[in-house]
């Protein structure tokens, strides 16, 4: 078979699943995708409020105030916290207040105690000349009725959880957390779990390592099984997968015979729209759309395949979660320790650890898991490049 | 009360908590904290295995091998997936081998199919001189008995994941997930479900944002309500919360008169560290040890009071999980779209929406959360500078 390989942002834009996760109604938390805007009902704050510890009054009576001449207010009473303020702020006339205190009737600006005195009781004296408006959190300044407060597609944070929470809103329609299905395969391969192995046999890394990247994007890793080298084994446990998830892995196997069984089986449940990757470590990738279910058969080496994983998986858990505002690429910047060899056309995924600022290349086997677990991140060395040198300023993607 | 300001490196400083998490034997998944190192009880792999499709050899046989004069080996047999080789490799002889196939005994290299032909059935014709060891990983090259599979104090990640997996390890001595007990007070606030508000009240919008940042970094959030001020029903909450929970957050209300009693109860539970920090927004802030848990006292405002808890909480939040080995912080780089003014001496958090690698800032009273809810991330104006302009490249951490 030809292998023609595609770039990644080539191959993401050719495999353009259909597929999102169902909607349903959930109590807001951090990593939820709202499957359409949510809107306020109310006016927030519904009154105008104090930001500041002061006094209530009305700005026109500071017009001439500084500090050689006060403005000499008589103190009509005192606002409490989470009450209807009782009486209201006439001309020449003060309210004493607390931050978040509700403005009385009458006044429109809130004077900093620090710019007062109480010469005699009953009384306040003003320094600073107010603006209305000023120390005041007007009505509705947070939000407006049908103002946006989370947009649709953008996955939700913390503050936002606490606006929502501000307009009485503590459940969204939002994506379920997608089901990736993860199938591993292979004869050799035998679960984590087994205590002693026979001459020949692996324990599958790559499943596990797989369900923590999915659980770390937000997804719901569906654990599909080992299946031996064997067509029909493995036509059945994709066909299932494919059936109830939402965005189907599988370890395409380290051997040619391995990858080619799976393109074969793989061939028959959907279409395949890339049968091999630009890119280093990860160029045996197959990508397919089975009837709006995005498939991708990962390369055998666990190291390999996270590698993929990261930048093509990631992706497509997004788009199936209804994410249509991906959230920038965590990095840190970074000057490289040593030369970085690299084939222009291909990108290349170099794992590095990171102290002070540096940053320095692990290479080794992509058979093995150890330089990619001790390493804190990695560099991507973009397709037109032919290496870097020391010392090049990087941006290292953080783990 | 002398409000004496401490920046916040010298406020977490002086706050080093003996708290930590309990110790208990979890899965092993993301975001799990070991408790101790783990290590390796097995040779990884056990046995030395092909890192490529083609067929195993003596290196010797092919000391003088070139396009031009191959050697010419016998063919003696196929390593088959997951089982021991039948027979052995002698002098003269090779074995066809799949990628992760057991290196039959006597061959100490493979040879890729590319670089070979078979001219007759039952030989095979090799164009490369092989060394010793090529083509192939050798038993323990990933993990010999004793070694460091992952460090003590550093959160676990996919690819540990799969190296544990590969061990036979998924279970590991690690930290719980730490308590944070959430405790929001004042009589005006009400909780997020309350569907109307009478005036002058406030729906709680600190304790479901807290909530998020805590679940973000891996702690367990434990919702202790809403206490009135009411210096008696706040001793007895913190004191509940003190009891049970490895790190304790209070709002500790917006108003001069709500700080002032919520330090008064603190400072019977506990030792005060921290009255205030060089920090905008954030000043008034208090840090401090309750018998080795570790308690904020948060500014009254939601977004004061999330900036200082991803500032300074979750640094206390990962010391008492057990983290030893915190992750970088998570920027990305951008062009900063105008001026931003900022005082000396005082670190500056502004709020920024990205686009197309330009940082917008935010501004807006800190009373408001929405421009941190549609902020992607924020930047720092450092304690000595003055002020950044537009144009400049700053760090921006992500959200």
């Amino acid at each position: 078979m030809f292998l023609e390989v595609m770039t990644v942002a080539r191959a993401l834009e050719a495999l353009a699943p259909a597929r999102r996760s169902r909607v349903e109604r959930v109590a807001a938390a951090p990593g939820v995708v709202p499957a359409a805007a949510v809107r306020s009902g109310e006016l927030l704050p519904a009154d105008a409020r104090a930001t500041v510890d002061g006094y209530a009054v009305r700005a026109a009576d500071t017009y001439a105030a500084g500090e050689t001449l006060p403005a000499f207010l008589e103190l009509v009473g005192t606002v409490v916290m989470g009450a209807a303020p009782e009486g209201e702020v006439g001309p020449g006339a003060a309210m004493a207040i607390p931050t978040g205190g509700l403005l009385p009737h009458g006044a429109d600006a809130v004077v900093m105690v620090e710019h007062t005195t109480e010469p005699m009781p009953g009384h306040v004296e003003i320094t600073r000349r107010l603006a209305p408006g000023d120390g005041v959190l007007a009505a509705g300044e947070e939000a407006s009725p049908g103002d946006l407060l989370v947009p649709t597609g953008r996955p939700l944070r913390a503050a936002d959880l606490g606006l929502l929470a501000a307009a009485g809103i503590t459940e969204v329609e939002a994506h379920a957390r997608p089901r990736v299905g993860i199938v591993s395969t292979g004869d050799e391969v035998v679960p984590g779990t087994t205590a002693s192995l026979a001459p020949g046999q692996v324990r599958d890394a790559c499943a596990p390592a797989l369900a923590g990247l999915v659980r770390e994007a937000g997804g719901e890793p569906v654990a599909r099984g080992i299946v031996p080298d064997d067509a029909g084994a493995l036509e059945r446990v994709l066909g299932e997968a494919i059936a109830h998830d939402d965005l189907v892995v599988v370890s395409a196997g380290s051997s040619a015979g391995a990858r080619d069984l799976t393109a074969a089986v793989v061939e028959r449940l959907g279409e395949i729209v890339c049968h091999g990757l630009a890119l280093r470590p990860g160029k045996p990738t197959l990508l397919a759309d089975c009837g709006g279910v995005p498939l991708i058969g990962l390369p055998g080496n666990p190291r390999s395949a996270l590698v993929v994983f990261r930048l093509v998986g990631l992706p497509l858990l997004r788009t199936v979660a209804g994410v249509t505002a991906p959230p920038p690429v965590p990095t840190t910047r970074a000057k490289l320790a040593r030369d970085v060899p690299s084939a222009a056309g291909r990108l290349d995924v170099v794992q590095v650890g990171l102290a002070d600022g540096v940053a320095t290349p692990r290479f080794g086997s992509s058979a093995l898991l150890a330089p990619m677990a001790g390493a804190d991140g990695y560099l991507c060395v973009p397709e037109p490049d032919t290496g870097l040198p020391a010392g090049t300023a990087v941006d290292v993607v953080l783990y």
